[in-house]
């Protein structure tokens, strides 16, 4: 069986679906968007066009659709999908909550048809190369592990920028920076989360979010995104206890550093410092600290698709489990709550 | 009259006062330690030397001591001074505990003698340039001050890596980082309270913490300190609505960065960057953030010693207030006590 997609939305990520999925062998079966001048550029750009979802889903043709419309339709669209016995793909966030995925999942097991989300950072070279360090203890025991995402573009776009589509930061990339950490850390509880966020530049929505999660292993994972933090700060640092990986960017420019001569006991000498006196936080000798290349990952984003394809062959299971989105959707809950009430959220 | 000071204990901290506080027309009496070979430095130093704090405490030249003995010891030594009639200013912390503080407190009121600690760190470059952008606005609305010292020196020294001498890095800099906050944001409450704090290298004592704080004025404070994480991240990152301050280090390093073309909003496409598609976190264009130099500070240490000297000559307060002091160590205290229970402490 191949794979037959019907794109329902036709907006930035719908268009890239259409560009990029066939990379995998995946066939562009139709599209269809509500919106005239986006109808328009469907079938420039050669697809067979629908104008509402509700034609699309008659399309016999149409095996699998993907779901490119604005998080508050996700659910509405997933169902009809279902109940036309379409394979369901949906953008993330997959759902605006938990309540949401568990009647879009019922319904897809209803119908009998598969039910993934393109949770497409799992493929990320960046978070890849921490996954590395944190498998084969690159860096001996880790304290920390900081995913931070910067930006100096200010506003959101489009309905992003509205509360009642489900726009904000932590519906568009938190949901991504959260799947990735405990995807990387595969089961291991989270303990108890803390939230800051708030509202920088948009009215409704958020554009800043900083959370801490104490995970069982020990670790203090920290997620921090901004739209206007204007010198961006590490994409990832990880703190362990032989050494720091710093990634700087999605490029993966950056280095392991480690000490030099290792961990020796300071001369009881106070260094003075420009801030008055110090040991601790004198500069280290010459040569105390060496660098290291980050080790080398190959990854592809079109292995989504392909793993798509062999779940809908048999040939495997799916890479993207609806039990792991549904808790990717109960950190985003937690989230809110904290944030809300400045408490900390007990959670597994 | 002039501050005629007896030092207790001629460790570091203690040479360090030693050396310093004549600067501000301190007259250094008299020092004690209970070590020969300290004895034999603070007798070759010139010092009149005694081999006890009880034997400095008789000598009537002496009316100010310094408490610079390790930290478990500040309590025992601030009562007996001020029993002896002595003025006490102590190092930092100025008490293990709050409980400790309000004994030594009452004991300098009871024998009506000036009690302050030395939190010198109120006159460091680096926080006054911070203060600064907080007084005046200088980045519009504030929403995240992160406050952070890293250093690749690992090991602590001597007493500090005990935890019955009060050792750790909560003692030692969690106290500066946490009072130069509360000062600089005088009458604003602490709402809310999560720490991660751990051993990274040390067995009984903490080498690593980060700590949020919300802040009644919406500002989320983040303290962190690292002896092992190797590539320092700044000091200080600031972020308001109008901009970004980054102050590197002790020496004030670092920029302002501003958005060059304003906050426009972004057009309708999606960049592809090296990890898929996205428009909020693509490059801004060439010029759209703009950098200016940091405000230039002057600052004085000295003025401790200075104030101390007003406030015994009745010209002036103190600038370092008992209430402060114990809110810091209230502060420290919940700070523990989240880390140990993984629940935020609901503050002021």
């Amino acid at each position: 069986m191949k794979i037959k997609l019907g794109i329902i939305g036709y907006g930035g990520m719908g268009k890239w679906h259409a560009e990029n999925a066939p990379r995998a062998g995946v066939e562009i079966a139709a599209v269809c968007d509500i919106n005239q001048v986006r109808q328009q550029e469907a079938v420039d750009g050669g697809h067979k066009t629908y104008k509402s979802a509700e034609e699309l889903l008659k399309d016999q043709n149409v095996n699998t659709v993907i779901l490119t419309v604005p998080n508050h339709l996700h659910k509405e669209m997933c169902i009809k999908a279902a109940r036309a016995g379409k394979n369901v793909i949906t953008e993330k966030p997959a759902a605006m909550t938990v309540a949401e995925l568990d009647e879009m999942e019922a319904a897809c097991r209803e119908a009998g048809v598969f039910f993934t989300a393109h949770q497409n950072r799992r493929w990320d070279r960046d978070m890849l190369t921490v996954k590395k360090a944190y498998d084969e203890g690159l860096l001996g025991s880790i304290f920390t592990i900081e995913s931070k995402l910067h930006s100096g573009n200010g506003y959101m776009h489009e309905w992003h920028i509205y509360k009642k589509y489900g726009g904000g930061m932590i519906y568009d990339w938190g949901v991504h920076l959260i799947d990735q950490i405990l995807f990387m850390m595969p089961g291991v509880k989270v303990k108890s989360i803390y939230a800051d966020v708030q509202n920088v530049l948009h009215e409704e929505v958020d554009d800043y979010f900083k959370i801490l999660m104490k995970m069982e292993n020990g670790i203090a994972v920290h997620i921090e995104l901004s739209t206007y933090i204007l010198e961006y700060q590490p994409r990832w640092l990880v703190g362990g206890d032989k050494g720091t990986m710093i990634v700087k960017n999605f490029a993966c420019d950056g280095n392991i550093y480690r000490t030099g001569k290792m961990l020796e006991k300071l001369p009881p000498q106070i260094t003075e410092t420009e801030a008055g006196p110090t040991r601790q936080f004198a500069p280290v000798p010459p040569g105390g600290i060496v660098t290291e290349p980050l080790p080398v990952i190959q990854t592809d984003w079109v292995d989504f698709y392909r793993n798509v394809d062999d779940v809908l062959n048999n040939r495997a299971e799916t890479k993207i489990k609806i039990p792991e989105v549904r808790r990717v959707l109960s950190v985003m809950e937690a989230v809110r709550k904290s944030a809300e009430t400045g408490e900390a959220i007990l959670f597994e």
